[in-house]
């Protein structure tokens, strides 16, 4: 088993699973997050289970979302799983790691460090677009539960920016997106510049471009094609006044690439909190289950 | 105004207030949260929400099951308050008040303590039935959102047995009762030996009947009675398994006494986590519904 299993709760029917692994591409052991719905846990049930994965936001772990996002709530009802991995490597001990809430330690941003010492283990895209994945599907204890044809993806904030450039970049790869008050626009905010200064160079800006959905959606040929992507924004949300979401910048984008399927709602009086995400959770989960074939 | 608001926060289509207050029974700040459900917030609304009194386990604050709980997502569907109290005095500065997790600052039982230096401040039974409801109800800024005639009650491990205690000991009061993993027995486990002894004196096993659910039930006249009462209790509890909670003892008195409409649950792996009351709340929320008029 590539997995440890360090606790097993009975949550809305179904079960979640704190585990544990060790990352080749990271090089520490990795906590992540499983839930699996009833019907894939039920004696002698065949259902493979679809998979909705979450990205996490700054500072958090695995648990924040597994106790304050209620997505095991309606994935329970549909019969889907939804994957809560970590927001980086922990306890490589580089320099500065941990001095920050906003790059290091829990601030990842879902790319693969160029440079040193990050370059060392924050590899959080290969870790989410591949090893991840890989592993959890091809786990003889775990595996059997999940269907690995059926992905989708979901993130918060930093987690948001996550999914968002994740399918993008990996077209195919997930059957839809959404996202709840993403760094939508990385390049042009001060945590994303700190972030891609850190790990990607200060001078690597065409860089950069590769992990901004806005330039993403810029510079791809998306003409007419159905990005099957929903995005909740609060009103409320200071770090959406502060300028560090632009869900406007990612829109104007895809409206001049001509891309469809997408759909921005900013939602009254909202915040940045999990009270926001708990709210729009089973909505989320409706989106993805669509596109996975189960509603 | 009584209440001084420290944040508004939207959730389930209505708002969360945490407030404080100056409570003159602990002779302290009090801080207490309040979820208005959309239909009170409505502009021009006379609606009056019925009120369903959440009280919380050893060392939570009202922010826990605020964020934890779900409780929120069931009431907005059905237009009911949610009200969060805390779990005893904070700040008295006794001494030993915070040397022990299960006794004194996050532990105050819902009992009025009778034994110095306690009996200063640790009122949390006159709090609860009598000084937070009229502060509240007659507040001009929050009292309008409310229905004083309607209120039911409900409450998770400690807070299980302050809802049940407090149910029995004030008949009318509350229209229903419900508990999560509730110290259904307290004069009979650890944690409720140690809080007695401590807040009403070692000796006085006679004075610890009158706080104990399963004594309550005992001693009273609840022949061919309605108690309107849910109970859900987790199999894979480890506080259960310790004898903490002792609810068949609580099941026994209620079938010697022959009161009627008490259903205990025991669900099947659940701990005594947030996750366990999450996956219930929904139908916690519906009971008290029920009783309510709203359902």
């Amino acid at each position: 088993m590539a997995f440890t299993t360090k606790a097993t709760i009975a949550s809305f029917g179904g079960k979640l699973f704190k585990l544990s692994h060790s990352s080749t591409v990271t090089g520490t052991p990795m906590a992540v997050n499983l839930f699996v719905p009833p019907q894939a846990l039920a004696a002698n049930s065949t259902y493979k289970a679809p998979v909705l994965i979450y990205l996490s936001g700054l500072t958090c772990t695995p648990e924040n979302c597994s106790e304050k996002g209620f997505f095991q709530h309606r994935a329970s009802q549909l019969g889907l799983a939804v994957l809560y991995p970590d927001t980086s490597p922990r306890g490589l001990n580089l320099p500065g790691e941990t001095d920050s809430w906003d790059f290091g330690a829990g601030a990842g941003f879902y790319v693969d460090a160029t440079q040193a010492p990050w370059n060392k283990g924050y590899k959080m895209e290969s870790y989410i677009a591949r090893e991840l994945p890989d592993t959890l599907f091809g786990d003889a204890e775990y595996g059997r539960y999940l269907d690995r044809a059926r992905v989708a993806i979901t993130g918060h904030s930093m987690g948001g920016h996550g999914a968002l450039t994740l399918y993008l970049k990996y077209p195919g790869k997930f059957a839809s997106v959404s996202a709840f008050a993403p760094i939508a626009n990385p390049s042009n905010c001060p945590w994303g510049e700190k972030a891609f200064t850190g790990y990607l160079g200060g001078e690597n800006r065409d860089e950069w471009k590769k992990h901004d959905a806005t330039e993403l959606v810029r510079s791809g040929d998306w003409k007419g094609k159905d990005l099957k992507m929903l995005i909740d924004v609060g009103t409320g949300d200071n770090f959406y006044k502060q300028g560090q979401l632009l869900p406007e910048n990612f829109e104007q984008a895809v409206k001049e690439a001509g891309a469809e399927g997408v759909k921005v709602r900013y939602q009254q009086d909202y915040d940045h909190s999990y009270y926001f995400m708990a709210t729009f959770s089973d909505e989320h989960v409706d989106h993805a289950a669509k596109h996975l074939g189960l509603l």
